[in-house]
């Protein structure tokens, strides 16, 4: 029998912990903790969890704008007309997005390209929606466009690649690097502190 | 906003977020990992665990005898004939006795108790399914009763008030205290060594 295989009284119950072992951040300990526990709070959780997940299998969809997860054609952001300010940020993923949107910062709409190009991974721009982003910005009224991805290196390329395509076409800005709020230097590495301090200010 | 609140287009993803996020061993953070990669998994992962969750929510119960969950009013551990050899192992949680299965070592029946008595929690023996198992020990063909409670304090109170209960009724033993298979010297607290040294057996 294999470390961590799982043994309850019933064949459904284990298939649950099985399948919950699988969502990320979650092991076949964490999995079983967290079955027995719903168990426990049926009413509370384990009954409005599994008709919430019914709903949501139901209903999500990417929206056809700007690729963020919501359970209309067009999400709420691409829908209101007071995100219409004239700047797209440019995230990779939709977790990005709602990271940006916790921020509460931004005023403008999204751009989702769901991943970086990897030659890799055999990711090109037409998997990006790369395409799709140089399209709204000649169709709607766009004056600015933030790259807001990773600061890996993929994202970097990424970005190197949207800013050709883009070229003269809109203002193109990224987000700032250097020393995070709370950020001690003695736990950031070298190259945070070499941008920080060459993008210094003068106070 | 508070921190780690959900930001994303709907009602229902954020509601399903917030709920994941109760889950022993996931926050927020974890939970909007968890529920993107559903969502993006979704006739693999989101359809079929709501499927379970329904089914379990919906048959998951308490064995009438031994307390294991299952499905049926018997377990399957105490529907079978093969586990009465006399031996009834008490553990405290439903989890520790899914633990004793994997270790496969154990070929008796179980009685979980729900918990250890504790005083400040008010949890006294009529909570803790002790009087049915003294029932039971006097019901069945019970030859041995081996106490599997945690090595805490409030497990060995309740292993102290049980061997009470049944004395001179059956055999009572309980797990054995030591070095863990694996374990090394250095990480151990000092009563486990103390502990294994005073049981330590001739080669």
């Amino acid at each position: 029998m294999k470390a961590g295989h799982t043994v309850s009284s019933t064949r459904e119950i284990d298939a649950l912990i099985d399948m919950m072992a699988r969502l990320p951040g979650l092991g076949p300990r964490s999995a079983r903790r967290a079955v027995l526990h719903m168990i426990r709070k049926r009413a509370l959780l384990l009954t409005p969890l599994a008709d919430l997940m019914q709903t949501v299998a139901a209903t999500a969809r990417e929206c056809a704008t700007c690729g963020n997860i919501g359970t209309t054609e067009t999400c709420d952001i691409c829908a209101s007309e007071k995100r219409a300010n004239g700047q797209i940020c440019v995230v990779e993923d939709v977790a990005d997005l709602w990271a940006m949107e916790r921020g509460q910062a931004f005023k403008g709409r999204y751009h989702v390209l769901g991943g970086t190009l990897s030659a890799l991974d055999q990711v090109g721009p037409e998997t990006l929606r790369i395409p799709k982003l140089v399209e709204r910005v000649l169709a709607e009224n766009i004056s600015e466009v933030i790259l807001a991805l990773n600061a890996t290196v993929d994202g970097q390329t990424t970005a190197h690649y949207i800013a050709d395509q883009l070229d003269g076409r809109v203002a193109l800005t990224s987000l700032a690097q250097g020393v995070p709020i709370g950020g001690e230097l003695d736990y950031l590495d070298d190259g945070t502190i070499s941008a920080a301090l060459s993008a210094r200010k003068s106070l």
